[in-house]
């Protein structure tokens, strides 16, 4: 199997620059005085972009993924620190002495997706992810959809996908895998995945410039499913919608896609749809038909950092087993 | 053809609770007065995420886009407010009576790119997207990428492809739609190309929340190209990037996705590779042979505007015309 490449795509400049002419320079004394400085500088770095549209020389927000992933293990409660010191001389850092403390991380893709969310979880949007699918015709399609958590189901479930690494403790049991959003029966991603189940989700965390490419079964659960744990699964994910939210999945008279039409907000149409998604004692209504339970069953994921020194790794699901390396960036 | 639908992926709720229970409520005065008071109110409103990870309250940091389509022909200079009235009673207005006002937008895809660009150019990663395509398992593939700009090419070449809409003038000449990127030969987005040449791009603007999913034919333009404006345009990308980046295009030692090697640091290698992609007199070296120009050559753009109140508009390309109309969302 050809590893997806992609280092071409988005780059952190600067820190090729570092890797490239300041190899083996430092002794572990520096680095260790490096690496204190890093956590505080490497948020104010200039971030040079090519684009003839965004130019600005502007803050990146967090410290260093590498060193998120170096030093998380023994300091998991160190705060980032936002400086501001555009100017510090991090470029001094030498790569190759940080890199030889972790060639390869003691944490999984979903280690490392836990700690990315906690970072951005007070930003707006930072659930936001885009999901690829292909069509009939064999051609891709890809939108924004919320994630919405992961779905824990019981360890003998068919779907049952935990990820198990050094941070797996009585206290800090493996994490699950299976990513929960949701989707309208009548969307094209539905009609998508009865053709090829295979979907991936595109993570991007802007705050802290890593990328997470999460692979494998779309599974879509809806009122028809007999599974138990599935069928409560759906109904949670229901009543946990905003109240408008509910209200679009039951507005059946206005066809997503279909032209739009100023007679669609005749009031004797909009009165059928019940306020909130709720009945007169406010208690949630059940969910219609087309609202699907949507889960991606990951059996990949390729993890990409930006931020401070590059960091790339795949992680492979195999024989229910996560295993994972560092690679090229 | 059916459209994609995704009403139920991204959801602004508190303006779905506006469009369907204040129908028809307002006078044309009292809209007037309201679209006013909307371009200081609407930056300020509540965003409500149902995921468990993200239920920050958080301001939007745009205008309503509805009011952008709207009015940005009558009144282009004028400047986006970024109030943070939180508890404006912008819900009070009519969807409908606003509707009314174009139920079809006199604005193509092209048009309203340029402006999403224009409002969100100054923020760090505005222009990144996430390309869609089919690999040779006819499995989806999605990464993140940087968009560099539209390529103008000259009227009579056959990737000419210009949108004409109403503010196309003799001052504002017809836009090109067509995308520019870079990637890499050793990118699997190039095998992936070979196979299927159709590919998706996903453009979610955070700011505004609008999201643009073009789709078209990807066209990888590299070394052995003899098309003249495709080979200028390719050299110009590749002097326009930075340093580091070029560099990254010239470390053909560190092949991206393969395995990490601490040994690939040796300064011997390093050496090699020309300091910023330049020669001893600080002239840019020409592009290796892996550094490709990537088009994307649109023919179908799905638009759809979740600030303000929610607005979907498909635009098509057919005999080499650019036409639009308005969908529900």
């Amino acid at each position: 199997m050809r590893l997806p490449l992609h280092h071409n795509t988005i780059q952190h400049p600067k820190h090729q620059t570092i890797q490239q002419n300041h190899p083996r320079r430092h002794s572990r004394l520096q680095l260790l005085v490096l690496i204190s400085l890093t956590s505080f500088a490497s948020s104010g770095e200039s971030f040079v972009l090519d684009s003839i549209l965004a130019t600005t020389r502007s803050k990146a927000a967090s410290s260093s993924c590498f060193l998120t992933t170096t030093l998380s293990m023994t300091a998991p409660s160190s705060k980032e620190h936002q400086g501001d010191n555009t100017d510090q001389p991090i470029s001094s850092i030498s790569n190759n002495s940080m890199n030889a403390r972790s060639s390869s991380s003691s944490q999984s893709w979903r280690s490392l997706l836990e700690i990315s969310m906690a970072k951005t979880r007070k930003i707006r949007g930072s659930n936001y992810v885009q999901l690829a699918t292909v069509n009939t015709s064999r051609e891709p399609r890809v939108r924004t959809v919320v994630f919405r958590g992961c779905l824990t189901v019981p360890k003998d479930h068919a779907l049952s996908n935990t990820c198990h690494d050094t941070s797996s403790t009585d206290n800090n049991p493996p994490l699950s895998c299976l990513l929960k959003m949701c989707t309208d029966a009548r969307s094209q991603k539905v009609e998508d995945n009865a053709n090829q189940s295979t979907a991936e989700l595109c993570w991007w965390f802007p705050k802290t410039s890593e990328q997470y490419r999460i692979r494998g079964e779309l599974i879509l659960v809806g009122t028809e499913e007999d599974d138990r744990a599935l069928t409560i699964a759906r109904k949670e994910l229901w009543g946990n919608l905003s109240d408008p939210a509910r209200e679009s999945f039951l507005d059946t008279t206005h066809t997503p896609g279909q032209q739009w039409n100023d007679s669609h907000d005749e009031s004797t149409v909009i009165i059928d749809i019940p306020k909130g998604g709720r009945d007169d004692e406010g208690k949630v209504v059940p969910p219609p038909d087309n609202f699907l339970l949507m889960l991606l069953n990951p059996s990949y994921c390729d993890y990409l950092c930006l931020s401070g020194n590059q960091y790339r790794q795949i992680d492979v699901l195999r024989n229910g087993q996560w295993s994972w390396q560092r690679v090229n960036p």
